[in-house]
């Protein structure tokens, strides 16, 4: 089955890339935006049949690797 | 309102962050990982209350700055 993780730097966490972008489109004329926080996605294919098993599994993908909790948090989403 | 753009590689674009993350994985045990892929999540807060106006005015930011749509798709999702 299909999973995906996404990443985000926790709230109050300084993001760099993200003041870069927000930046880069006031530039460009897009006044309107604001807040602008940037992640990561990261999605794979699991040789697992049981949600709840292939939720554990990305959730410790997610701990070990994917994700640096002091700073960030991840969310799992499985996809049958 | 919010608004999130979702920056994926096309498919058959070759995807080296990915390799390297299903490397580590299964360097790391997690035997049943395959066809990683890493995309990125630009969210951020548009002032705008009209969701049509939102959604182009996000569809114009991905297509001038956020992808690269030569290589890259991107996905516009609006939260009210």
């Amino acid at each position: 089955m299909k999973a995906a993780v996404t990443v985000r730097l926790k709230e109050g966490v300084l993001d760099p890339q993200g003041r870069a972008i927000e930046h880069a489109l006031h530039t460009l004329g897009f006044a309107n935006v604001a807040d602008v926080r940037a992640g990561k996605i990261i999605e794979f294919t699991l040789q697992e049949t049981d949600p709840e098993a292939a939720r554990a599994e990305a959730e410790a993908m997610a701990k070990r690797l994917l994700a640096n909790t002091v700073i960030e948090r991840y969310e799992v989403r499985i996809e049958p």
